[in-house]
């Protein structure tokens, strides 16, 4: 298939949207963001990236905490609206029912059916941007996406989630269907022989 | 909604996956990753994070390059088969037609409708995990993927990218449907009166 070189063009996808969540001068502040992942499982080690100048920034410093929340395709136009809002210039106090965790400082969003409450253990920055690597404190999960199997909870399949993804076509996204399982679906795979 | 505490479990969704290249001991070898994301989008700033002891990570290190290949559907055996031996044991060199761009040590794969070929910029550990943060050198799109609107070049829908999602129920996904236009969908939302 022939190529085309874009130049330097930052096509990640797809790109999970979440609501970060901090305390800013002591009020919940939510921001849109895309910029954020997952950098190891056990034991779970997450980031945001954020511009420098963003107000939610201020109250990640201060605290050292924030929480990642999951909004649902249903919640497109808040998140959207988060988005494109400063903290500095509108109370996002309100859009939101939230709780807190035993770290007492990372607001979190009732409304979103999985939590995430992040405490920073490390922070860089490159270029414009802060990043915040995380360690997971607590994860916060709807009782009614929790499944019990073998004595052990866990979360329900993904698309029960129903998560919103970004692309870099500037659309937002519902996610599909399941297509396989993991570390078994290379048992239809074939490897050549090397001989 | 009442929440059930997962304890400290890492649910950040959807993932994506990707395939991880880089020449080790001359040889092109690739792995699968999940934990792969967006820091920055001008300059376009990402990250992959590798446990310490994987074989790739050595030709990153060596060279200080890596490419971000998007698999599409049909090629979850080879991708989940990426992701289930190492380098050590298995040639992966012969697994896909692979090609270079400015930087010669970032191997690619033809095959895949997206690739980024990476210059890390900043690389740090964290427990057993080594994290590459990157600037994208130069983005390669198969040419029936790439659209021309008012002069300028870029990427088709994500739908036709087909790109491979996973999640923590170990599970691979499709992407779903567009489900709105960014900084668009708030029109759609009234905040609350503060007065």
């Amino acid at each position: 298939m022939p190529k085309i070189s874009l130049g330097s063009a930052p096509y990640i996808y797809p790109i999970p949207i979440i609501l970060a969540g901090a305390n800013v001068n002591s009020k919940p502040n939510f921001a849109t963001i895309g910029d954020c992942g997952l950098m190891g499982i056990r034991p779970p080690l997450v980031y945001i990236s954020s511009g420098k100048d963003h107000y939610t920034n201020q109250g990640i410093l201060e605290n050292e905490t924030f929480s990642i929340n999951f909004p649902t395709t249903e919640m497109l136009p808040v998140v959207d609206y988060c988005g494109t809002v400063s903290g500095r210039v509108v109370d996002k106090s309100s859009l939101f029912e939230v709780f807190y965790g035993n770290l007492k400082t990372a607001p979190m969003i009732l409304k979103c059916p999985v939590n995430l409450e992040c405490k920073v253990v490390k922070e860089f920055s490159i270029q414009h941007r802060q990043i915040f690597v995380a360690e997971v404190a607590q994860t916060f999960v709807d009782d009614t996406l929790v499944i019990e199997q073998d004595g052990r909870k866990s979360i329900v399949e993904l698309a029960r989630l129903d998560p919103i993804l970004y692309a870099l076509d500037n659309r937002y996204y519902s996610v599909g269907s399941a297509i396989g399982t993991g570390y078994q679906e290379h048992k239809e795979f074939h490897p050549p022989s090397n001989g």
